[in-house]
């Protein structure tokens, strides 16, 4: 199988990796739970992961990299604690349901009003629309750092100096650029970036976090054993604790820090050109076939490694089921839990073909897909 | 090294566990996002692992098994999601802070008031702590089903009568008993089974979640992607997805659903044997050793496979140290996140050591730990 679904999750992981998860569970305590090696050495893994998050995305501090299950937590508990009553936040028409839904659930509480910088057809944002929306209680702009629909990318650093100018937070998700595209974090004056280790970082499920940068107070979301501080009834102040409650998920951990290891080792630039450049001849394959489709923009200086596209009026799940039926080529069809994103586009009703690409994909590869997309699209033609 | 801290974490798995996590992580795309075979395949192993964990706890519906990264989180979720302001609480002095502490910040946030039934120097509960304590406004109780100090277990059959007796939910940590000791939710008459994959289950970190009695309604916590009605604002209504959001952590789930299929084929009763075997062999051992102190109740019908002690006034950490560096022993000192307990016990300063046992532990490494036990309290003896 051709696995072309890399936005989803990584199939294929540095074999290291795996190596990391097996050692782990054959040898791994819990760390900050006891004094004995097991533990200790648990405790060290822990700590090298966070080590290597706060290189990979310019964390000042890596006791402020706290770990979670996915993306997908690291910005409940963002978006969760960082709010008061009364504050205005500022988000876009890119962000998927992960983003959205906390948001829409914190508004319809009445805790936060919210508006959303709109996208045009091409899935583009008109940044001018920060400060159309900018209001005296405006706290943060909580946006996506690449849609996960078109791959196009939302500049930060320019989102990161409207915001420090006027006084308010970042919130960034990463979940489709981190390990894909470079990330500074400090640069770019994102105050909280949020990530998932599953995907571009290569790693094992189960896996993410949140760095917060130096000042940002976070509340507890999640508060249970900590194993320090036992006796105070709420959860410790001091990140990374403050966010992290219970027994992490070491063995995954270990698998997470292996693979940042690997990317730091070849570099998130190389990474970064090995997709775009296998993204970009597909699309140059597919972009002029009589009946395609693409969405987003690819005059872009950059975006993340995804093309989406639909195949004439044909519903995106039948595509796909094709692809991978006919053609052993796997992706996603449908809606991609990004539903102001469909609306912008118009392909509520259709959905997308999702083709997404990892380092470990290759040129035949990519190749096979535009053969495939161009056969389905000259059987649908009558 | 003799490995004695499982109730911290299981560090031996069944071979199979580790083997399922390897070819997840070969093999394994994104549940529930996607129609190609590994996206498929992901599903099932999760769906898999729900009717494995229906099957050992007895919830009636595996599609009601929501999956976490660990018990607290589960608890989280549970003790967030089930109660509006004005409730009354009940739990015990027996529970870990993944329990106290989420209850605590519902107290203090004026959302429930909450009453606890208080343990004696054994660790003992009166049972009819929870009648008298019961009021109009009594919602639910909130509780462990075995201390993580001592190794008493609350009967939670018993308890579960007077939950339905009064119309109330019975929430239950399972954290120290899944896959250690026989639990039938329904016969039981729990409402909410919060479990830990890592523990007794032997499977790995990040895993664990709660089984939901049909008709029990928890608000989501966690909300974001779900796969599945993406243009819905709120997370859908339907278990499991209403409790789990973002991609699970299908690479642990695997191990866990291997783990789960070794319990079921052993037998639970198997594992419980055999470990209370070594518990007790370890406990007739240092009993009645002068200058040990042990903790708990030895005297019940069942127990969790725990020994916590202290060697005169020693400091618990010294002496987990010791046992650590000079006899190769791994346990756990000090405050085990149960500050209740540790009150009622008299134990809040010097700690406790605690000697855990498992599926993997032998009689030989019991016998080497009362060896050690004895040498200890030989040395510090002047």
């Amino acid at each position: 199988m051709i696995y072309l679904d890399n936005a989803a999750t990584t199939l294929i992981k540095p074999p290291q990796v795996i190596d990391a998860v097996t050692e782990a569970m054959r040898s791994m305590g819990n760390a900050g739970r006891g004094a004995h090696g097991s533990s200790l050495s648990a405790s060290r893994v822990i700590y090298d992961a966070r080590c290597k998050a706060a290189e990979l995305f310019g964390c000042a501090r890596p006791d402020h990299v706290a770990f979670t299950g996915n993306a997908t937590e690291a910005l409940n508990i963002a978006i969760n604690g960082l709010f008061a009553p009364g504050d205005h936040v500022i988000s876009t028409d890119l962000e998927h349901n992960s983003v959205l839904r906390p948001l829409y659930r914190l508004e319809s509480e009445g805790v936060i009003s919210l508006d959303f910088v709109p996208a045009d057809r091409r899935g583009n944002i008109d940044y001018g629309g920060f400060d159309r929306l900018l209001r005296p209680e405006t706290r943060a702009v909580v946006c996506t750092h690449a849609s996960n629909l078109t791959g196009n990318v939302l500049d930060l650093a320019r989102i990161g100096r409207f915001t420090r100018q006027h006084g308010l937070l970042l919130v960034a998700d990463a979940s489709q650029t981190a390990g894909c595209l470079p990330i500074d974090m400090e640069k770019m004056g994102v105050d909280v970036l949020c990530f998932t280790g599953h995907k571009g970082l290569m790693g094992p499920q189960g896996t993410g976090g949140l760095c917060v940068r130096e000042g940002v107070q976070i509340r507890p979301w999640k508060v249970g054993g900590s194993g320090v501080q036992s006796y105070s009834c709420t959860q410790p102040p001091e990140y990374p604790t403050r966010l992290e409650a219970g027994t992490l998920n070491g063995h995954g951990l270990a698998g997470l820090g292996a693979a940042m290891e690997f990317l730091l080792q070849t570099g998130v630039e190389t990474v970064h050109a090995h997709e775009q450049a296998l993204m970009r001849r597909f699309y140059e394959g597919v972009r002029d076939v009589d009946g395609v489709t693409v969405y987003g923009d690819f005059t872009a200086s950059d975006r993340a490694a995804i093309v989406s596209l639909n195949i004439r009026d044909c519903d995106s799940g039948e595509i796909s089921d094709a692809l991978a039926e006919e053609h052993a080529i796997a992706t996603r069809p449908g809606a991609h839990c990004a539903p102001r994103m469909h609306r912008a586009l118009g392909t509520v009703e259709q959905g997308a073909v999702r083709f997404s690409f990892s380092y470990y994909n290759t040129e035949d590869e990519a190749d096979a897909a535009v053969r495939a997309v161009r056969q389905l699209a000259a059987e649908t033609a009558c």
